[in-house]
């Protein structure tokens, strides 16, 4: 028996912390599920008791101490001794004053952005804004130290993601996105469902598709909540979806999408459980398995079929004639103001525009009190119409509110990875639309496992998709899919 | 401004301290209620992560040094001071290698204790039950500091309950439910019910009585779980209850038990939310409450008639003829061998028969290898037959298992507490009857509150029930209300 190591020393530390950070996790997962409304005061209190126990884990000297003498055994503990790496360099980077003055404002400052945006009231929010702005910059500059402010913010959620090269990426996406836009629009209007579904039938269905996805309900469990999420590592990642009566595929793709992210959790190596590679890399790729699950795969042709059958069976005749009448309604273009409710077409442009103008706001190129006209300017040149009300434009999305600048290039950037690794897939499943068709995921899921998950942390975001896909990452086979698939069904 | 003094640097640690124990207990709840099964593995490391960092501030030296110099602001703070000197003496006492060796053991022997019930195998249990009783030897030990062994573990349930004073009591009590348990016998039986009860009708009436006996559910929720129990303090106080098809009784009795739990926790003064009085002061008080809303108060005539009348209603006719049969069926009492299923005169001869074999225990006086004889012969000695099966004995219980001895006195501590408490409240409230017969709780619960469960831990267990009563505690009122509710129910 050989004496612990450094290494070892520190990884028991880290495990220690993980076995934290997940109790931390799970109880935003209580707080949005089960929690009582009336605990909110407390849970507040406790949620900020874990926060001090965790940063001050995180800052411990003792961990600086033993990074600067571990030695890695192998390339999976040099994974490990990087990402613990990152995470102490950038908590003690930033002054523990600033954080606790940053989690003050953020926890009031959400609240402020709900009752402005039900109010219509964007000068309600913009003062509480530029304090957010003010502080997350403050922590950017020291974070970057001298480095590009908005890169600083995008690392927490896409390690080394650098802006300028999202936006040479997106930049070269938006015009082919318009363009599309316009086609899918102009294109014979297809009309949405008109039928009502039964809301535990939809769960039910729901829980019937996260199977099929592969998601492990033995170590997951699927509640309703008002916004779907998914939560945790490891053994224990559940998601939530949300039903409404008359749109049942708010139930199945949320799902769906869910499913990919907790997928992606569930199916890291067993080796990496409660250590810092043991969860998803990055936003950006957690998000391409959200989408490739959703998108290339849940509202594919093949799928589609599939599906078809499977709503006749649970919910009877809906009212859509065929297959390929329930592909077009479930791939349907059309115009709206929001986000989270936008098609495949339509979203990466409502990234962009958030990219663009947050990049600005943090260059200095654009103030916050410009914000709103910036927002609606760049929507009608995008989209074709005017922003209505700042709850459809400006204040729709909670982000900005708290603080949460750098997260939105990761949701397209997840596009663009998906349909990466859709190509790649493509290619080494030549019989995929076979499976897909008869209900059967196994070989998408499988490959995505293979190639994607079950690596964790182990490389670098981008590196993951690079050796998955045998080829850097680019936005082509994203915009190829796109075309042939909404150019088609625009009738092109 | 006046600068903050060492007792509110304490006060804010432990503030956060009970924020994190908070945490560490919903787990429990979490684990209980809703996590996944194939999560066991991941959340035995979470669950000791959190231990570990708890027991950290317990122990931490800067509260020892606090605690020498800090001056209470008043009475309530002299009150929090003695709970935490309490809590941080007991956590030092204890050397770190004897607790982990402690938590190791006790988290491997209740799976053996499972399987050995499972098989009714108790020489699988008994070697595993000597280390458990040997490191808990130890521990008393430690605690006792040359005192009485017994007593030191008493004191983790019931601070500063003694076991000969409760030996006193109990032993005054025994002969006659002895006698009240052979007339109660040998009366004419009360056939069991032979109805079936829709199982989510019973979750709907649960709820109901829940409200009824005035729990707050908006800081609060109910759910299923194997064994019912209650869990949380402040504003997020969760109870779990279970449903059998055949005994709606099962659900009604447990929620409105739990329930009585979940009240006291939810009714301490909202100064103390988050501090060490911020929780029931002890065990026997906790049971106390639970008891008295079960058992006084629920399965008194005056209730049983509006409970009755409102079951009729949910179930339709199931079979008892009237109020009275009702009333003889809720409080039938029944040959059994199990502790949890025992009525009210029979539950204390099965606490006192633990309680008397676990302090022969820690005085030496009877080996564990001698065990299952000793319960054997004390069964037949009180019950008046024979053990059939080691799973109806000695392994009937997860208690010992998982190292929990001095806890079982509390129970019936309880029932003599709650004798107390309901003898008082009928003094003070002389119109009781009329109100429990329309289900009108409010003068019980609202007498309850006041008198006991808004003080939390401010006053040692026993004096909160003197002050409530005003006169100490005694068995007398509780074997009074058994001998005149259970001689006229066997016809006497």
């Amino acid at each position: 028996m050989s004496l612990p190591t450094t290494y070892d020393a520190l990884m028991a530390h880290e495990r220690e912390t993980q076995a934290l950070a997940r109790i931390a996790g799970r109880l935003g997962w209580d707080q949005e599920t089960v929690m009582p409304r009336g605990a909110a005061g407390q849970r507040a209190e406790e949620s900020g008791a874990m926060e001090s126990v965790l940063h001050a884990r995180r800052t411990s000297p003792q961990v600086g101490e033993w990074l600067e003498q571990a030695v890695a055994p192998d390339e999976d503990g040099a994974a490990q001794l990087r990402l613990i790496r990152r995470s102490y360099d950038r908590a003690v980077k930033v002054p523990s004053e600033l954080a606790a003055a940053l989690a003050r404002l953020t926890s009031r400052s959400q609240g402020i952005w709900a009752e402005a945006r039900a109010n219509d009231d964007v000068a309600a929010f913009l003062p509480t804004l530029a304090e957010v702005v003010k502080l997350r910059r403050e922590e950017a500059a020291a974070l970057a130290e001298g480095g590009d402010l908005y890169d600083a913010l995008v690392d927490d959620f896409e390690p080394n993601g650098k802006a300028a090269e999202f936006a040479r990426i997106f930049d070269e996406m938006r015009p082919g996105l318009v363009a599309l836009r316009e086609r899918a629009l102009t294109a014979a209007p297809v009309a949405p469902l008109s039928a009502s579904f039964d809301m535990n039938k939809q769960m039910v269905l729901g829980q019937e598709l996260a199977r099929t996805f592969g998601y492990d309900l033995t170590r997951g469990r699927i509640d309703r909540a008002v916004h779907p999420f998914s939560s945790g590592s490891g053994d224990d990642v559940r998601i939530t979806t949300r039903t409404v009566e008359d749109d049942p595929f708010n139930c199945v793709y949320s799902t769906i999408h869910e499913v990919g992210h907790a997928c992606y959790e569930q199916g890291i190596d067993k080796a990496f459980l409660l250590t810092p590679a043991g969860q998803g890399v990055s936003m950006g790729v957690h998000e391409s398995q959200s989408r490739i699950y959703e998108n290339q795969l849940g509202r594919s042709r093949a799928f589609c079929g599939y599906l078809y059958g499977r709503m006749r069976d649970v919910f009877g005749d809906f009212g859509v004639a065929d297959e390929d009448a329930f592909y077009a309604l479930v791939n349907r273009v059309h115009r709206g103001y929001i986000r989270t409710e936008a098609d495949e077409v339509q979203y990466n442009l409502h990234i962009m525009l958030r990219f663009d103008l947050e990049r600005a706001l943090f260059s200095d190129d654009l103030q916050v009190e410009d914000l709103e006209v910036a927002w609606n300017d760049r929507f009608k040149s995008d989209f074709g119409y005017d922003v209505d009300r700042p709850s459809h434009g400006v204040l729709q999305d909670v982000h900005w509110s708290v603080g949460l600048f750098g997260y939105f290039p990761t949701y397209s950037l997840g596009n663009v990875y998906a349909g990466c690794l859709h190509e790649a897939l493509r290619r080494d499943v030549p019989q995929l639309d076979d499976q897909l068709a008869k209900g059967d995921l196994s070989a998408a899921t499988g490959w995505l496992n293979e190639r994607v998950q079950r690596h964790g942390g182990r490389f670098e975001p981008k590196d993951v998709i690079t050796r998955a896909c045998g080829a850097a990452p680019s936005a082509a086979p994203l915009m190829s899919y796109l075309e042939t698939k909404f150019g088609a069904l625009a009738g092109g």
